[in-house]
């Protein structure tokens, strides 16, 4: 049975500080506990129904615990509970490297729904890495976790300042999406550069802004003021990577 | 003071099927309150924060209440209130037209969230209008609304089958999102046409994709195994529209 230390250990992670503190982090969810399992060894232990757990194989090392619905909804962060939950350890990152391949970098993206359904997007497409700013929704909160669909575990995601990264990589071409730049119907498809989106209602910080090589638009057609972050993600990709 | 009758009566719009009978909805937060009470007539009420009231225009026959904090937790269908709300008619929709321009359909979209977003791209890139199944999450819930950023208003949506709107409309070229069509890269913009977008775990339904002139698909150069809807709808209408 889960201790009230072990269960008060496990809510704590909801908060980025301790997922920092102690280099962990939970996923919630049916599918993401599953490819988790499956496809590395950074699951310690793994807190379900006892219908899920039921004939399911549980890999060397990990604990696996069988919760009541109660101990499940007290253990989420959700507002709709999972059958399952996993508590693992956050992986170290390969060296960041962005020659030779496409990155994503977010100036403060806030919402985690937007961080995850871009990490989605950047696994489609075969993106090589995302770099966030300290500022942005965390990679390894719950919400960014579920919008991802599992895309986590394939797209790392750093975080660091980017004015420091883009001074520091003044040959790799970028490319910020802005409202006044270049149309991206024009732009020729790229097989290295930064893509750079901007925070939900600000756009991209002045500062980074004048550090990129390249200013990007979507024609609009109609009247909306903006797009949502992660579509606009998603079309420039659409445009600039196919 | 509002009543205990006029609370029930706006947490009963949290329901479609009471909207659908009444003929009204609600809309929450500070901007698109005042959008509505802007750009149309269809405002009948607002509900606010003193603060939010002071030195606002309110047009005549609009009813306009200042109301405590704890009143409008207790009229908002969301986990964080807005410090307004508007209970508006639902308006009447113009006559559906499909030809001459590019229009929208959605084949059980379920998340409020993914057709708010559609319909804020559908006005980025001047589509015409959107058209749902009944199964679809509904253009009034307040998710959908908030999603929308104010998109609402200059985009109709029409609800019906798809199979009969396919049926009825053959003359007009259809483009169905799935996993295995024709590369977007490839194919032509266009003036006029439906774009199909499928619900976000089962995609199209068989009989919608049997009636469709068109199969795209936007080409995967990395793992995951799909892209959420409204991504994928931005990205279609990147490549188709502009």
């Amino acid at each position: 049975m889960l201790s009230k230390a072990q269960i008060k250990y496990i809510q704590s992670l909801q908060h980025k500080k301790n997922r920092q503190k102690f280099g962990q982090f939970v996923a919630e969810g049916d599918k993401i506990v599953q490819e988790l399992m499956g496809a590395t060894n950074i699951v310690k232990a793994v807190y379900a129904s006892p219908e899920w757990l039921a004939g399911r194989q549980i890999p060397a090392g990990v604990t696996a615990e069988a919760v009541a619905p109660e101990v499940l909804k007290q253990l989420s962060s959700l507002s709709t509970p999972n059958q399952a939950l996993a508590l693992a350890d956050i992986p170290a990152l390969p060296p960041l490297r962005l020659e030779g391949a496409v990155s994503i970098a977010l100036d403060t993206v806030q919402d985690p729904g937007n961080v995850g359904t871009i990490i989605r997007i950047a696994d489609w497409f075969g993106i090589r890495q995302i770099i966030c700013t300290p500022e942005s929704a965390d990679a390894y909160n719950a919400k960014t976790i579920q919008a991802t669909m599992g895309s986590m575990l394939r797209v790392p995601v750093y975080v660091q300042s980017l004015t420091a990264l883009l001074q520091e990589h003044k040959h790799i071409p970028s490319y910020a999406a802005t409202l006044h730049g270049s149309n991206i119907v024009h732009t020729p498809t790229i097989k290295e550069g930064i893509i750079l989106i901007g925070n939900e209602s600000r756009g991209l910080s002045e500062e980074v802004l004048a550090l990129c090589s390249h200013r990007i638009t979507i024609p609009r057609l109609g009247h909306a003021e903006s797009l949502n972050a992660a579509v606009a993600t998603g079309i420039i990709c659409g445009r600039l990577l196919i």
